[in-house]
């Protein structure tokens, strides 16, 4: 039967202990979509182009959340990372989604870093950009890949896609 | 025009001044839905009741990171918050949504406070059940409602639902 | 029937609203023993006087971590703090006695603030002196007095002493 | 003579160069007593069973406490934990015993990790019922364990039990 | 005499208590030199243009550093800081001057959140260029002005320079 | 051509990927000098031969911020660092130098964290002494050596001296 690893036997809550694992490389990626007005997506892209570089910010707050993972997620072990990378794709109908590829050498894996740097990047964009559309919307976040460690290789069977 | 007040004349980004608006009351509501297996979602239920509870941890983690807002994004102003609440609710299919209010009396709203809460909150549910279901996604995250403040109340078209 | 606040009607976990409190002057003093060996007691003093200063740097430790509270403690309220104090008291016996005194104009106490301001210290000195003195304890942490806001003033009816 | 390592031959205070040491595997264990009227125990002891849960969140406050260990002692190396464990136990006459065990693969070892969690553990305890018992106490705060490293084991010659 | 206010008269350190002082508006502008190679100023300046934008980034972390002020100098005050903006301008012979301004409506100055943003933006720059050259020199980091509390305006005699 | 690395072909900043690297130790070693007023320079040496140790805490906040600075330089990598050490030397008329040495067995160096503790040392010691000179100034902020890495050993061939 499947169980959470996060509690021991009687339900108390620790920090797995990954001490008898081995020291491996570990590399994941995860995405988000924010979807917005048309208006927005235009807004974000003329300042890319010339100034107010939204992108470029929530590119910089993104990398600079995967390194506070596991002071965010309670029960993440601290992780030396040794690459955090974030990239942005516009989507048909002004869905922007942003992917960011954590890595580790460590004996846990790095997904948390990577759904975390994505997330807090497209917060960012929200909040830039909340002045003229609140009703933006983050979905799709999810993991799309994970490689290295005992648990193997992961690929999300769902293709991300705009919605 | 519309106009991206994250940034001067320049292009250049900043944390906009609000020295000269009034403190004033204010509150936001922010929701997020995390999608699962069936599975999962009974094991966090199970949990819930007797052993292991995830949503308890999840709730931890959104408060504080609440705190943490202004540290995360990085135009964000800091925040003497007075309140930041979490409540979980199952929707059908194995969709728990989560919704987060934050409150402050101050010069500006705290949107990004309810976001980061549920944002991270979800996250955690993620990380605590990732052993047996990598493919959770998180979706919908978006503000519900705001009230208080200059720009006045504002209030999401959209109704949440599950997928 | 007495209460814990800090849960709703449904037993979950929530920072206490306090947006409808007055802001008042607030103050709250605590302290905690360093109980220790004679020898590392001696230790310390003679570094007062010339050279090894552990008490200045357990003094530094305390007041920065006061400001880490509401970071550290899940359901505390940042607040802007107006000061922190930390005193020394040498106890007959090897006990080292350290004091804190928060205060805030706020809508909620600084007890937390204070506590967690003698507690840090006293880690730091048990940091400083592990090498020599593993056996040392720390006891006798308590609110000794707190003044301001709606729930009156507290004074702890035990009078701090030595082991 | 018995030396402060902390600080140098000037009396300079020092992050201790562990640069030449070995990686081995480090283990402590550390504990504290809160110290409560009878009812405040009752009050926790119910909510464990249904609702309000204080020790499930002292708990997760004890573990992130770990994680910021290095960031709360000045001299403290950054450590990446493998395992942070945390139990309760209720002594007679209303004691509540916290115990932490924290661990690593490292040049140094994790005795502050261990200490900082149950302390913080501990005082998340006060906060949580403060608003019906101001007299609750912190004491017998110390090292129990710790295993690994050139100075090896020590073992702590005082029982932990109830005051 | 002049006296130290960090310390009392018995030369502890404290933060120094500002409970008495009134609520006024406080405004601070600090400013830094990074002196590099000309190459290096070439780069820099082609990367804003168009791909690479180091001043950007060096924008975003002196912003967040302010925000992080009374957590890295131990006797600052946590502020609410209501705004930090920050600007480069090019001297001749390759001396990047960055400047900051922070504001606050509060009981102290921003002086140190002023210093603290122009400081950490100056080593971002460094970071980022330090590939292609090492050499590179922070200097003129002073207050320009402040202006707001008791302690009345100041503005720096210095007239600021590239070397 | 010479590169910024920390831009991938697009422009795009990310945390260069060190995975590849091999882990060795490397150390780096940066100063900085603060001038001031002779009476500034005079209290502060008055202190620390009896009270008001001024550059006791400008030292423990060096060594902490050395700590934090993958949290405050964007594209920083967390380091495990294995020692910190700070000096200070006085330079002809008033001249304070600071120099900080950083150490780790990494995959990348440690020349932020010593640029770091240098910095927010200094900024220390203008917190604690603006009160009787706020014309300080911070110049000479450089790295004065590093070795380590594929990179190989840097030694700054500019001497440093008091202004």
């Amino acid at each position: 039967m499947s169980k959470l690893t996060h509690f021991d036997d009687s339900g108390a809550a620790r920090m797995v202990d990954v001490g008898a694992k081995p020291v491996t490389a570990r590399t994941a990626t995860a995405s988000a979509v924010v979807q917005m007005a048309t208006e927005t997506a235009d807004l974000i892209r003329q300042g890319r182009a010339n100034k107010g570089d939204v992108l470029g910010i929530a590119r910089v707050a993104g990398i600079m959340a995967a390194k506070k993972t596991s002071d965010l997620i309670p029960l993440c072990h601290p992780l030396p990372l040794t690459t955090v990378q974030i990239e942005f794709e516009w989507l048909p109908e002004a869905g922007l989604k942003i992917s960011a590829t954590a890595k580790v050498d460590g004996k846990t894996g790095v997904e948390m870093e990577a759904l975390t740097a994505v997330t807090i990047s497209a917060l960012t964009v929200y909040d830039m950009c909340k002045a003229v559309d609140r009703g933006m919307t983050i979905s799709e976040v999810r993991l799309d890949h994970k490689a290295g460690g005992s648990s193997g290789d992961f690929r999300n069977p769902v293709e991300t896609q705009g919605q």
